[in-house]
């Protein structure tokens, strides 16, 4: 079989995010396939293949189109933003093989890593992430609120950084407010916490408050949210924004 | 003050992983600071800057030499290997601001992200990394074993997939047999392992294996140590290795 599927991370935004392994993999491709908001980033300028957009809400009928185009002998970039194997498209690409076309298994596949948004998130704070950290996707349409609230509980338990991904969106208001009503319930209320929107983008917006006042409603779909652990510290400055960071120690090395 | 420290990420290795902001950010500096084996990385040819390197075990008097040259007025990168925010050096330098000259704080300080090691381990062999994961550096020469511990309990406990930095190195060659011994504990015996050797090289080097086999053995300095969730599984190929992957779900989505 000739066709290959390369499941491509677009970072966070700007082509500057972008490495050159990417750049390259979507130059080598026949045939782009991702979300509409994805596909609408790459510059059809540098980069002039069929194009393939969809909804949001579809990533396994997404993955299978991508996985059918790589069948039939074409060179496929199937995008995603941030990472694709962070709360992205590779999961999905992997679910479509398993249950789907033996043939797929033996496709030419591979995965070009990206900047993760939790990764641009701290970058622009500072280092929230310095320590041991969790990433978890507040989104229950695919598991269980249970299960996410059994993960945030050993987060706290185990006084990781939490990131969460997918904080919020229009279909799942409430979540959020959820998650920090169960984390207020274990962590200190002056917990820091982050919301970091766009992050990475020349439209990134931070807002830096503590878990006892952190107010859900400052989350949509494009936020992601830092749930500091308990070394998690602010630096202060002269009339700008405090640096965030967790020392890599429990105590900050101090000599 | 006119100097400026930009803290870089230089992803797995190889130039194809950086992103094009970190090698602007290189070539806009005047001193480039930095463990010697990163520091040699970045090719002569391209960057002509003055050169500080050090010794591996000296992170936080590396981030206070970067912060003198920039108070003196010096346009200084520091770089990491992968992701600065990530068990690298942006936690080190805040540190030292935090206990050092004042006057480091109101420095014009950056961060460029990078693709840290557990991105680039993922692409390799699939997307493990596909549901909610932790990420725990196994070294404890800044805090104590203690807190691991209650960390790798808290993340069997809450059934994160597990990303394991600093696995093992010559002066601590025991952390990851002891950190087996007490997943083996709470976890299924048949729970994916995966040691991935410089992921994101062209020397990388995957071993797969199930908890109750792996061995510590296979660890260095190098080597990124995966521990699946109790969803992650594989898909098989003819003739080559199986993929793996979590999926997004607690089941895999079939329909």
């Amino acid at each position: 079989m000739s066709g290959s599927l390369v499941i491509v991370g677009l970072g966070p935004g700007p082509i500057e995010l972008l490495t050159p392994a990417a750049t390259a993999a979507l130059q080598a491709a026949t045939d782009l396939v991702g979300y509409e908001t994805y596909i609408d980033r790459i510059p059809k300028t540098i980069f002039s293949q069929r194009r393939h957009a969809s909804g949001n809400r579809v990533e396994i009928d997404r993955a299978r189109h991508a996985l059918m185009l790589a069948a039939e002998g074409n060179k496929v970039a199937i995008v995603s933003g941030g990472d694709p194997g962070v709360f992205a498209m590779a999961a999905a690409v992997f679910e479509a093989i398993e249950v789907g076309d033996p043939a797929w298994r033996e496709l030419d596949i591979r995965i070009e890593p990206g900047i993760t948004a939790m990764l641009a998130a701290a970058a622009e704070v500072g280092a929230p992430l310095g320590a041991d950290f969790c990433a978890i996707s507040l989104s229950d349409n695919l598991k269980s609120w249970q299960t996410i609230e059994r993960r945030l509980r050993a987060a706290a338990e185990g006084d990781f950084v939490i990131a969460l991904y997918n904080p919020a969106s229009r279909a799942r208001p409430r979540q959020l407010g959820r998650a920090f009503d169960l984390l207020r319930a274990t962590k200190s209320p002056e917990a820091i916490v982050l919301f970091v929107r766009s992050a990475g983008t020349s439209e990134s917006r931070v807002v830096m408050t503590v878990l006892a006042e952190a107010d859900p409603a400052l989350a949509d779909m494009r936020t992601l949210v830092i749930i500091g652990a308990a070394a998690t510290r602010l630096i202060s400055r002269n009339g700008r924004r405090p640096w965030v960071y967790t020392p890599r120690a429990e105590q900050a090395v101090v000599r």
